[in-house]
């Protein structure tokens, strides 16, 4: 095994175009200097600059699969010098897009990956052999004793992660700790009367200097995990709660949206929503599932859910937690597609299903124990 | 002057189409929840659903111009959640672009923006009427050594700010503590040589649990700045820093591409390189200048200068710093471009032009001091 990471790239053009923008790339997420000014033979250029591994035509539309290398080294044991040399500058040229990531054994070890993982989680949930459930308390404008209240009859129909809507920060309608210490004794009071493990996730799109107070206030309040969102937070943000806080986290797509809506730039969504959200700490990645509101196919969920799944030792699989338009009735349909380690994350079907929340949670609940 | 803060967005379609879009922006970025179960003339449905306030041909192209208001409240006066709240979810559905943004006063107090500003960093740098002047050590791979004697080179030509590379993190070939006291100490140097105020600004493309650890660091050992990207620490880290380290920061556009790259989705230049940046307390936005290697058209560019000038008070006009390519023969027809509010940030040119790097520097200077 050597010391260098490798990217895969789709570059656009005919094949010659397409080796120059691979070429490019080596140059551009590396010294980022004029090739010809750094000595023939010296170290920079030998290890330094990236080194174009392969060339071959896409399978499909043109273009071409690039497989650029680079030494270890020049991530420094970092993630933001790594996402910084993987997709820094290149984001900015159009026809180049981030498709594959396969990382060193020394970058593994330094990123770390989530906490918890697959088999964390369900320990923690106390939940086997079955989909993990979320809802979510919404929406934004009403007050704290409200979704309180919507926390505790989520938990007493057995939703095992009740979470904040992503649009809940510390609005003046319903302040951030007032809330967490509602929700949290709510979902404590259901579980004494249920015997379940379920859990609140408070909201951390928070100022960069509140996140991890606000997180350890949570906690010490019995908060089960966090919601969180890279695009926002920074992943490297992600990575640090998951480090020093030590509860699970739910990786929110809010922000993200734009690396993937354009099939000829950006990041898959496989290593975006996959892999990244993985190395990053998140122990539940949420996307967009194909049969909701947004645009993903079929195959970017099934690929999602490949990159949280595959070993990446010593970085733990993760659940992958597709959302936006989930419903009661796609749900055995979803899990033939995902199979038992997915988290549904269920918005607006608990509310529409009927007046009753509790009994809206509580067919939610039978409909994943009988899956 | 209501407490509405408004949003531009391009939106793909027909009229139909683009209102139905719109329409679902003001759901999607705020209750994400079904309109129909929110009680009507309630609080929620009144006053927290976005609002279209227009919606209007798109001057050329096809589709629609719609700008949506917003109430103050819902960003909670956190910048965080504004960014989750003007392009969370709806940056993951295609054909969406934010083009322009309208703040309250209360928002433009509490996120306060730069910390110098124009006026600020040209005091801080003893240059007046004049266009600035920005050189980078670099590539990766040189030794810390190698890297002090350029900034040193660089600053006693008359370089204003000589910043690290954005690839120099914490790699085993130059360490953050030691680059920074070397490069501080040789940048000192050169200004008691020269009687110049050049300063030095390290990168600060760092773990999440390190950034402010360093710039104590860095403040300390005399350097005079620091270069940003919160397209990967977070905007609101940069905010953050700005706030409470008190060093004027240059922001680096690695890994926002892919915001810009397309056109009908996204977020339109002038908006994440002018007003995010400003408001998330950027002194110099850098950005790739039309005549260079990257992609931006001179319109794009202008839009971002104008943006970065507009009044927009309490918070302060900033720099533009187009890069990626600038030569010293662009530099006249930049200056009349973008006048002299403008950092020149300039990368393989002070190498190119020959072997000694501080006559090429003064060749920059005075270039500068001629325009």
């Amino acid at each position: 095994m050597d010391n260098r990471w490798r990217v895969t790239y789709y570059v656009q053009g005919n094949e010659k175009e397409a080796r120059a923008k691979a070429e490019d790339i080596c140059v551009e997420q590396t010294v980022e200097f004029p090739v010809d000014l750094i000595p023939e033979g010296s170290y920079i250029r030998r290890e330094i600059v990236g080194r174009v591994e392969s060339l071959e035509p896409a399978p499909s539309g043109g273009g071409y699969i690039a497989v650029v290398s680079f030494d270890e080294s020049i991530a420094g044991g970092e993630l933001p010098q790594f996402l910084n040399a993987v997709f820094g500058n290149i984001s900015i040229k159009p026809g180049i897009r981030m498709i594959d990531l396969d990382l060193t054994p020394g970058l593994l070890e330094s990123f770390g990956g989530p906490r918890f993982g697959v088999d964390g989680l369900r320990q923690a949930l106390d939940a086997h052999d079955r989909p993990i459930l979320c809802a979510i308390v919404k929406p934004m404008g009403l007050s704290t004793d409200e979704l309180a209240d919507m926390a505790y009859r989520f938990a007493l129909g057995g939703i095992d992660i009740v979470k904040d809507d992503h649009s809940l920060a510390n609005q003046p309608f319903s302040r951030f700790e007032e809330r967490v210490e509602k929700c949290a004794a709510a979902v404590a009071r259901a579980n004494r009367e249920t015997g379940y493990n379920s859990v609140y996730m408070p909201s951390l799109i928070a100022p960069a200097s509140e996140i991890e107070k606000r997180a350890r206030f949570a906690k010490d309040a019995g908060a089960g995990g966090f919601l969180v969102a890279p695009g926002i937070i920074g992943f490297d943000m992600m990575r640090h709660l998951a480090n020093s806080v030590g509860l699970p986290l739910l990786a929110h797509a809010s922000f993200l949206g734009s690396f993937v809506v354009n099939e000829r730039s950006g990041i898959a969504p496989r290593v975006l929503f996959g892999t990244l959200m993985r190395l990053a700490g998140a122990d539940i990645a949420n996307f967009p599932n194909y049969a909701g509101r947004f645009s993903f196919s079929k195959k970017d969920c099934g690929e999602i859910a490949e990159a949280d799944a595959k070993p990446m030792p010593p970085v733990k699989p993760i659940f992958p937690a597709p959302g936006g338009g989930v419903t009661l009735s796609v749900l055995p349909e979803m899990h033939r597609f995902y199979g038992n380690d997915v988290v549904f994350l269920i918005g607006s079907d608990l509310y529409r299903r009927g007046p009753d929340l509790v009994e809206n949670a509580r067919d939610y609940r039978k409909m994943a124990e009988a899956v």
